[in-house]
């Protein structure tokens, strides 16, 4: 019998090819007496050599697909391979207690782990971590296990895991690798974003993957519909390979939008932006057709160090980015660290609901450093493109005015040292708590453009964690409490002649881009593998047409309806 | 020099006494041989009958001043202090190794703890703080040291805590206790709000009173002013003696509007109620002349128990606050648990953001049998008295559909058992959830009234934990985007015909109500200690003058400027 298997689509597109498991090996090690210690210690050192071959290609491979910051953490392996602080120890282990290589490795390796793990410091944690996984690859060497290297998968397969961390889709080949499933995450969950920016199907959330597929059976993963069809019969692979090959036609055809503009059917210009991470993801951007950059989230250069960016490296990245988009607009936000984000060298108190606490603008304006050291690099770079700055999390215009008092402080300072400061940067802020969406009108006096952030501005508004299964039945962009929190901040914009995007989920959503275009939203950032389809949809709306449904969209329950009316209609 | 510290009004009054540091001692165990077990046992049986009997005072007075739910607590130590489980292990162990008491004692009782606390189950952790508790009473006895016994304290003190445990409040005897002020909490933490509700005053936050204040100095606190004064002059203690005077005073005139009814100076009625927890509570509320209970918090029926109480359990407390209220109205809240509240036996999962997880309504419309036993007690009760019924957490219609399609199930049930249940029971929600004030209107079509949660609605409003400090300035109940949204309220539920209260925080702040009252708000559920000063002062007020000034508000900036303009106006 045919098994499907229904989960969360999480990257469009359909894959067909073999399951590749991705699991941990049991790693069993046995204590043994050993007489020729030289041997058993270059058995050992042949081991290191090995994980260090392997640790350089997939650090390599992950800075070619995936950009620096990926790269760090395999650089942070090699760095625990060559230690002599772990090395030594292990070795005169084996030589005073003439024990074999094996168990001398999970001795003291063990004796750092749990060393680490019992500070009370991320960072620490992290390094635990990071000698966990150093050791079980020295381990699969010694015992000549093999442990799955997502980079080093050449056969055309379709990942079956649990989760896939950082690490993981850090070495996935997008040659090999067709598409990937989980257990479990989201459609905002970490595996899912990720595989949208490598445009590679994935279904998450589908709960029981793991335990109902194995290895090398045929898989169809139908990211559209959310489905995932193991063994399916000859018929099956047919129809879905029509469905591939339409769905390819109509990625070809949106290909052909590339240097368009994006105009609805009765003349209204939108503008088609996208969100990234580091200056390498501009790529994507310009080869998907993308008219700016809505949204630029500068956590990424905090993050995988060991301290923080300098001025001059942040200034490097931010330079690249406005350089490469060539005068397009370019948003970029401010440190958004803190909730589900951590900077372990910060250290900053675990919370009770981190997404109720302490981050981004709110740490910014109490740690001033870190603030004010961002915004010198960005003043420094805005001459070398058409830069905007964002302040994330702004919930009062007390915070607001705060923040830009600093800019301008820091604007001032640089003037006075010389430095050429561009005198056409906007400043705007995320709209993403309620308080701010309700509070529009008066913000729109202030800022020169609002991004609706509506990950957040969702979860807050409907007091429902994103990333809390139980409750994800409220994660609705339809509900009209959040249609009318829209209409109000674009309302508000408008009627100061200010604009208004937004950078969330949703502004790259077919249902709700019709209802967008009708609210009159000025810009739409999403992830640069959704604007050419995006783009194709507007071309054939009507923006009055819209506006004219959204009163009635406005005065409707909930959120199915309003998704059934809007599928109605086309 | 005389020193004073800064905290946070919990609870208002002045109250000058020595201090009392409520402190652990440290209980230090040495081991010994004993030649004569006989005594040794003797000794041990000894401890244990004191604790005993001294836990049954406890568990006594805590029964009269604060209700059965409170005593519960010290019945639990009770069953431990007489569990042959624990106390023969003890015993064994003395003779077999031939060791002092106390140091089986410990030996015997860590053991426990550690075994239980290593359960990944609240309910056995709970089971280890009561073992824990238990041991540190006998071993007091053994070793001949005093554990501070708030409930023992027989001259008038003020006492200085790090913090107060349920457990610590259980046990003041406001004949002798005459304030409190910690260290930490806030002005919805559990000791404030158990202050305002055993009417004394208290002062929270200081951060450091307990190593500024020393045991028996003298200390005036004002919780007014939110101010702890070290060994004052004598000028100063007759100071604070003229405005204890005054204010008892005050409250003496306060006294005399028991029996008046609530009307503006311009003729409005409105109705001021009490926010209760148990039966016991309703003694209070008519005392302070409460008008009705506006929110009647049942999930005290269902903490610091070991499984769900039964339908006749809930039937008697529902019934007995029905009848004590004698046709007054009693808005019962259905199970608020989830978020901060947790059931041990219950054993639900731990969340990353409990504030934005699995709660209230969520967790009633999954687990049905649960919420229905509520409902049926509840529609049993229904006819000894005025009773609404209110759903917390509402945030989508559908939810609210659900749950009242739910009730409607157990009622028709009912009469078709020959139940007689009442036609005239009222059904509303909490609106503490930022898409149901936007979305009010809509409501206000089904529900027959609403009750605004401010301590959620702000708290998810703003974003920000009100329970984490580091974000605690985001808790404003004056920002403008708060006064729109309790406005949508109001205004939707009187398009409707319906009536619109409020039952957090706010609704009996000497800011907000002249606020409220403009606003149109019909009732204000409080606790009920400050119901007399809220009625004092809504009768020198002018609903019609509140409300020629909302525009005005409504349209200011920041929550500061709404404090300074109501400030000024009286």
């Amino acid at each position: 019998m045919v098994q499907s298997l229904k989960g969360i689509g999480a990257s469009a597109g359909i894959a067909i090819a073999k399951a590749y498991r991705l699991e941990e090996p049991k790693l069993i090690v046995e204590k043994s007496s050993i007489e020729n210690i030289e041997a058993e210690v270059q058995r050992f050192d042949d081991a290191i050599k090995q994980s260090t071959s392997e640790l350089e290609q997939i650090k390599e491979h992950a800075f070619k697909e995936l950009g620096e910051d990926k790269a760090a953490i395999f650089a942070a392996h090699l760095l625990v391979l060559s230690d002599p602080e772990l090395i030594n120890p292990i070795k005169d282990k084996m030589a005073t207690e003439k024990v074999n290589a094996e168990f001398a490795l999970q001795e003291v390796a063990n004796m750092f782990i749990s060393m680490f793990e019992s500070m009370d410091n991320e960072y620490m944690k992290e390094r635990a971590a990071d000698i966990r996984d150093v050791t079980k690859r020295v381990m699969s060497h010694l015992l000549g296990v093999t442990i799955p290297n997502p980079s080093m998968i050449s056969e055309e397969v379709i990942i079956i895991a649990e989760d896939l961390t950082p690490s993981d889709t850090a070495q996935l080949n997008r040659q090999y690798v067709k598409g990937f499933t989980t257990d479990i995450g989201g459609r905002t969950s970490h595996s899912a974003i990720m595989a949208r920016s490598l445009e590679i199907p994935a279904v998450v959330g589908t709960k029981t993957v793991t335990a109902d597929i194995e290895n090398g059976v045929l898989v169809i993963l139908d990211g559209l519909a959310g489905t995932v069809i193991v063994d399916p019969s000859a018929d099956m692979v047919k129809e879905y390979e029509e469905k591939k090959a339409a769905y390819e036609a109509q990625k070809a055809e949106w290909a052909k939008l590339v240097n368009e503009s994006t105009v609805s059917k009765d003349g209204q210009h939108v503008e088609l932006a996208a969100n990234i991470g580091t200056p390498e993801d501009v790529k994507g951007v310009l080869e998907n057709g993308g008219e700016g950059v809505g949204l630029y989230r500068t956590e990424f250069l905090y993050m995988g160090r060991t301290q923080l960016p300098t001025e001059d490296e942040q200034f490097d990245s931010y330079k690249a980015v406005l350089e490469r988009m060539e005068g397009k607009p370019v948003v970029v936000r401010t440190l958004d660290i803190g909730g589900d984000k951590e900077l372990p060298y910060l250290d900053l108190p675990k919370e009770m609901n981190p997404f109720l606490g302490f981050r981004a603008i709110r740490l910014c304006l109490e740690e001033q450093d870190i603030f004010r050291t961002q915004l010198r690099a960005l003043l420094r770079a805005s001459t070398f493109g058409n830069l905007k700055i964002m302040f994330p999390m702004i919930a009062t215009l007390g915070e607001f005015r705060q923040a830009k008092a600093i800019l301008m402080e820091e604007k001032a300072k640089l003037q006075a040292e010389g430095v050429v400061v561009s005198e056409t940067i906007e400043l705007g802020i995320m709209v993403e708590i309620p308080s701010t969406a309700v509070m529009a009108d008066q913000f729109a006096k202030e800022v020169d453009f609002f991004s609706i952030g509506t990950n957040d501005l969702i979860q807050y508004t409907m007091a429902a964690d994103r990333m809390n299964e139980r409750v994800s039945y409220l994660y609705q962009p339809y509900n009209p409490a959040i249609l009318r929190l829209v209409k109000m901040v674009i309302d508000a914009a408008h009627k100061e002649g200010k604009w208004a995007g937004m950078c969330g989920e949703m502004a790259g959503d077919e249902i709700a881009i019709p209802i967008l275009l009708g609210l009159g939203l000025d810009e739409f950032s999403m992830s640069a593998s959704s604007i050419l389809q995006a783009r194709s949809q507007i071309l054939k709306l009507s923006k009055a047409e819209m506006n004219a449904a959204i009163e009635q969209l406005l005065n409707m329950d909930t959120a199915e309806e309003v998704e059934r009316f809007v599928r109605d209609m086309f």
